[in-house]
């Protein structure tokens, strides 16, 4: 299982994956449910994914070998996110189309994607891609989108997430949702990928791999542990004779 | 969609289930998704259920029917609450087994049910069944059972509830789990119903219709929201330049 959460905010974009199986030498190996690309000067692209395997997989491969070519799906020459989203959509879509008679005796060959990033001149962007290849944005109204198992980490963010929000406390808030997965869902596991991204700053260098012994995660972790459970035994027991 | 709860506890049992659509006059009707069987002095009875309304409203009337009435399906005269879930998981295989050609076409025609209570001189008890008409049992390392819209509501319950929790700290936490359940998904809303039952008191007495405006269930949303807000503005932000 996987799960992926985008966050976006006025300052900018917070990201977040788990990685239960990746094991690699080089960052995109590393960071496979989260890759980057930040090979131009212009722009930053990040895909998050979650599903088939063989499937996402193959979408991502299939952009990078096309980065830098000119050719119609080659995310580095269009001039939008938008367009970023409909060429990852698309692909997904005709990847899935390539694969489902063979796949569905075995399982399902859906994926999905996050895609965030930011073109120089422009306002950063979140989109979450579905299997079918259609996609929503995310809005100030709606300024998280997640993929995978989505339900355990949604009550914190639907708590503290809005739009104001400063990236600090979205990526804190982003780990929480993060731990309250891990804790409920086994198959949901550090090390956790976590990208800080600046609006206008067209870097990915505030990216961090968190390991489940990482000492802020676990000074998080504790901290929220205790707190809520001081906070239950705070709040007045029911008063059953009331009526 | 719903969602019910049951807690097992060393001290008795708590239920707790949203109940969206539900209006009548009388205790069974107005409690659709929680029907309390306390017709007998030496056992009370709960079911709680989810999934399609057909399917589990023609389960709950064939065992209303033959109260009392010494037949096969009568859990008014069988010796264990074992044979009481047994003869509810029966009922619910032979309802989803005669529907199912027929509402197939339409939607799905499973049903689950939590069954919850105590036989005189005997163990409370807590049991999930499934569609298929099998059945689990809660035990003292998995103290609560959910069906329906289960996990916005389960982080909170993974987080507090242990066998050796008090009845009231438990209905407290089953309100709470109710309230992230409701705010991430708006086809559960109250009125919540809630018993709590304590062990050897066959009695229903404790049995509650929380409004949205129920001054206590409100208290304790605010209480727990405004809580959960300080304690993560506490919490110390990342620090990106560890590494």
């Amino acid at each position: 299982m996987t799960y992926c959460l985008g966050i976006l905010v006025n300052d900018g974009l917070v990201l977040a994956a788990d990685s239960r199986t990746n094991a690699g030498v080089d960052q995109i190996a590393l960071v496979k449910k989260l890759s980057i690309f930040d090979g131009m000067d212009d722009r930053l692209i990040c895909l998050m994914s979650a599903g088939n395997l063989a499937t996402t997989q193959s979408v991502t491969t299939l952009l990078e070998q096309s980065l830098g070519t000119g050719a119609p799906n080659d995310i580095y020459s269009v001039g939008t996110m938008f367009d970023v989203a409909r060429i990852v959509g698309d692909t997904l879509r005709s990847e899935v189309a390539r694969e489902a008679d063979y796949v569905k005796p075995f399982g399902s060959p859906d994926g999905s994607f996050i895609v965030a990033g930011q073109i120089k001149g422009r306002n950063h962007r979140l989109f979450q891609i579905y299997s079918a290849g259609n996609f929503i944005e995310a809005t100030q109204d709606t300024p998280f989108l997640q993929i995978g198992e989505t339900k355990y980490g949604k009550p914190i963010l639907d708590r503290v997430i809005n739009h104001e929000v400063d990236l600090d406390s979205a990526c804190k808030c982003a780990l929480l949702s993060m731990d309250a997965t891990m804790r409920s869902n086994l198959s949901v596991a550090p090390p956790v990928h976590v990208l800080r991204y600046e609006s206008g700053s067209l870097s990915a260098h505030d990216h961090r791999r968190i390991n489940e012994n990482d000492p802020y995660f676990q000074q998080i972790r504790d901290a929220y542990s205790q707190g809520l459970r001081a906070l239950f035994d705070k709040i007045p027991n029911p008063t059953w004779d009331a009526e």
